[in-house]
């Protein structure tokens, strides 16, 4: 069995390795560009882990690990271009570094190349892996569309959030797990669990994302915290507020919510004020927590020596408690 | 064998019948728009048509022929997008009904939904099928960057032009009928001749586009003749001009095709006049002719009874002659 830092060492030569460049470059640049960002490449790497899980041939799924993030890095290519994000992992994105119309047919080339991984081979379990790979790919635009209505939308209920951060989050890092697994032919009883595993991982990952943004130190996290805030993005934490005040906190933050003050550091400061008085933290801490534990006995369901699923364990463990 | 009108049903009948719609409605819907506003269904035509030829089942094939179809229809949704139109067929655009993330992100799932139609059934050559349908894919890619980069250079030759259209618009049709072949598990070297069928007509195609956006009857075309002179879009016939013209006319049409003036009328004959002394309607007209013969020649050379491929005669006379 690899260790998660040989495994990471195997997914950051993958990269090294692989030639994204070809003409005309004006296409090509800006996917060779977003591909060396670089990044936590976590898809790939709990993809690579449960090929091992279930004792199959990593190289077999190189192809997968690149694909899957090559898909992963499209959707944040255009994801940015919907969200007007200048800076993505501190460098300038793709729409921002060349222009809008580049961004458009770079993503969609990058779309069409992350394709290209997947078809590459044979593999007996072609046809589930394709159609996991497509199924997540749709679930991640629904996603990010519900994402974008969420916006302007005032009633958004915490199980409508849950859903959309399965969609716009957790399915890709399950589909990862699950592809893992068809590729080292697991059972079907067993690949369900993996990805159940990665589903309650992903939406805790993204919960742990939420809390990163408003509590994280902006010297280890690389970005300013309370961003989310500032720009009135409806998160766990705010929506869980809203359903845990009373009346005059609920009022109180949907106005602050509706707020572009220039400077944003009072807003910032009175709705943390309310998270606090609310034990907002704490909450999103047990809830981490809870979908943690949830995920684990998933884990502790599959039929493989314990041994096996060390790997992954430390790599939950790793994605949850992160400070970046 | 069918009739291409026949055929015309069974592919009408294909898209009436197939639900785009699906939650949620701010991401499907522009799907079903773009997809019901119709158009002559060229490449699905060509697909089924192609199954027929080599004594297929055209039900085997008719998941390609909507997939190909909706991927078609993606790239025209994205390059709207792109190229600021704000009609087609007659419709507004998405964008424009809708707006530009709605547009970048509708798109992308058209994408991915085409790849759906790819993978839903096994098949003997499904390998070859999807690796046809994802170089293809990104061929188009790559023709619609040249085409962006045609815009700013001012020495783009007539051959360039050429390999820009092959990627941009032939290799689709090309595909179209490869993988309609390949449905009918049709032998290797039919399968080049058809595809090379499917390269000579398109490229036809393409000039025959050229030509009625400068001469076809606005009455029959259903669009403004003279949009391409008024837009300074370096066409074949723009380049042939270059080609042909005097240092004088080079430096006229140079001249011409970087004014924006408010009423272009003036321009466009101006143009035209051009184009007629130097006789480029007859040049076209030639190449387009010669490029039909080609193709004619392809289809010779296939093994089949010249029975089985009355219909693409048909069908690529029809395309080729059109005046809309």
């Amino acid at each position: 069995m690899y260790t998660a830092k040989q495994l990471q060492e195997k997914v950051q030569k993958l990269f090294a390795d692989e030639v994204f460049l070809d003409e005309p470059k004006e296409l090509y640049e800006p996917i060779a560009y977003t591909l060396a960002l670089g990044g936590k490449r976590i898809r790939p790497l709990l993809l690579l882990a449960a090929t091992e899980l279930f004792g199959g041939e990593i190289e077999q799924a190189f192809n997968y690990a690149i694909g899957i993030e090559t898909f992963h890095n499209f959707t944040l290519l255009h994801d940015d271009l919907m969200d007007k994000s200048p800076i993505r992992r501190g460098q300038p994105t793709v729409y921002r570094k060349w222009d809008e119309n580049t961004a458009i047919l770079s993503g969609d080339a990058m779309n069409i190349l992350a394709w290209r991984y997947f078809i590459k081979q044979e593999h007996p379990k072609m046809r589930q892996i394709l159609n996991t790979f497509e199924k997540t790919s749709m679930e991640i635009c629904e996603g990010q569309q519900y994402d974008m209505n969420f916006e302007t939308r005032d009633d958004v209920s915490l199980s409508e959030y849950m859903e959309m951060i399965r969609l716009k989050t957790a399915v890709l890092l399950a589909a990862a797990l699950k592809i893992g697994a068809l590729t080292a032919q697991a059972d079907s009883a067993d690949i369900e669990r993996i990805y159940q595993f990665g589903i309650h991982i992903g939406l805790a990952f993204q919960l742990r994302d939420d809390l990163l943004d408003a509590y994280g130190d902006p010297a280890t996290f690389g970005k300013q915290t309370g961003t989310d805030i500032k720009d009135n993005k409806k998160t766990y934490l705010f929506l869980l507020a809203l359903q845990k005040g009373t009346k005059e906190q609920r009022n109180r933050l949907t106005e602050l919510f509706k707020s572009h003050p220039e400077n944003p550091e009072a807003k910032i400061n009175e709705v943390l004020e309310i998270y606090k008085t609310l034990d907002i933290r704490n909450d999103v801490e047990s809830a981490i927590k809870r979908l943690h534990q949830d995920a684990a006995s998933c884990l502790d369901d599959i039929r493989k020596p314990e041994n096996n699923k060390t790997l992954l364990r430390e790599l939950a463990a790793k994605l949850l408690d992160r400070n970046v």
